[in-house]
């Protein structure tokens, strides 16, 4: 194997695998998904589906016992609500700190888990699909660029020079992704972003938000709120 | 819970141990041990014993699953046996490469870990006791103090502002460990290192040699070796 992709079933992370698979072949790219108590599965089954579209080995992982004790929204067992509002909302009441949906440290744990992973399979490199809108305000502090700079040079020196991190879209907004997704056709309607997991997205939460709002500044409608 | 410290069992985290309950009390560190595939459990029965000794809280974690697959000599179902040298000769065919015992990431898979359990439990430092000897000539290559800046800056980052990682002993080699060891008393008696997970230490391994090497610089046999 050449490539590993963490591979949350969204757009960013399904868009992050047509390009590795784009340039190594679906045959040295292993995909890699995580399941950390998230309240509920939906996303995983669709990085189930993503996966089967592509032809690539999906490894699936579950680390939710990390995570016991945190307060994290989207997580099983937590007391609060996942907000139904945009993350600028949000942040005017987060005091500079992430959002409630933050869920610690997450990005660097599967980054880590994912470079254990990739040096026992022979991988080179890891994707993942970080973007300038999750990083804006604090909201998601793993998704910043220079996290990712850190991250990579961790995982490059802790590896002996074995390894490194790719954020293909670290330099990019959402809208931005999509474009380049719809160039690579990624299969957008297998995909799952919203943080409920009911049949169809709620709309309302933010990453619903902000999954629409990316869709139609390609002048289009998510395949996922289009009528049958 | 103020700090969170990565316990192996051994003696330079035990000796880390000691120092954050020195500055911050028993009540308010939490020690984490991992189970990561390894052929023996001998480790984790002496990281028990020292949480005891101390009295602090002891969180057990298994990410063996994450190793399946690897070919590290120190893990369970490898077909390598673990070298019966000194890390120098061993590097001398490792052709630049880590020494065959090094587990993929380890550290950084575990300061990953540790950082999100402490973000959920309120720590602001994570202690773990990487040290010069370990990352002499690239043997482990996450021992390094470029890699402890770089974890360090990558959890900070990542976690925003809330966390960060100190490495006490990272400019220090093992003697130098014991010695601050020695000076707080730490129950080296209680600790394990030896690689075999036998009654005795076996003596010849590489973790073995510099363990008994760093007492005898401090002109003292090492605990286990003394005769009962």
């Amino acid at each position: 194997m050449k490539a590993l992709v963490l591979c949350s079933g969204g757009v960013d992370s399904t868009t992050c695998l047509a390009k590795a698979v784009e340039k190594y072949g679906a045959d040295e790219v292993l995909a890699l998904s995580v399941g950390y108590g998230q309240k509920h599965s939906r996303e995983l089954t669709a990085a189930r589906a993503v996966a089967e579209y592509y032809g690539v080995t999906l490894r699936s992982l579950d680390l939710s016992s990390l995570f016991e004790g945190s307060d994290c929204s989207l997580l099983k067992g937590a007391d609060e609500e996942i907000p139904k509002e945009s993350y600028a909302e949000q942040l005017k009441k987060t005091d500079g700190k992430p959002v409630s949906t933050y869920v610690p440290f997450r990005n660097g744990l599967f980054l880590a888990s994912a470079a254990s992973i990739a040096l026992s399979h022979g991988c080179e490199v890891i994707y993942y699909g970080a973007h300038s809108d999750d990083a804006a305000g604090n909201a998601y502090p793993d998704c910043s660029s220079e996290f990712n700079e850190a991250i990579n040079r961790a995982v490059y020196l802790g590896s002996g020079g074995q390894l490194s991190v790719t954020a293909p879209f670290i330099g990019m907004n959402k809208a931005q992704v999509v474009a380049e997704g719809l160039k690579l056709k990624v299969p957008y309607q297998l995909t799952w972003s919203c943080y409920e997991g009911k049949d169809k997205p709620c709309g309302l939460c933010g990453t619903c938000r902000d999954r629409a709002a990316a869709f139609l500044a390609n002048g289009m409608v998510d395949p996922l709120l289009q009528e049958d």
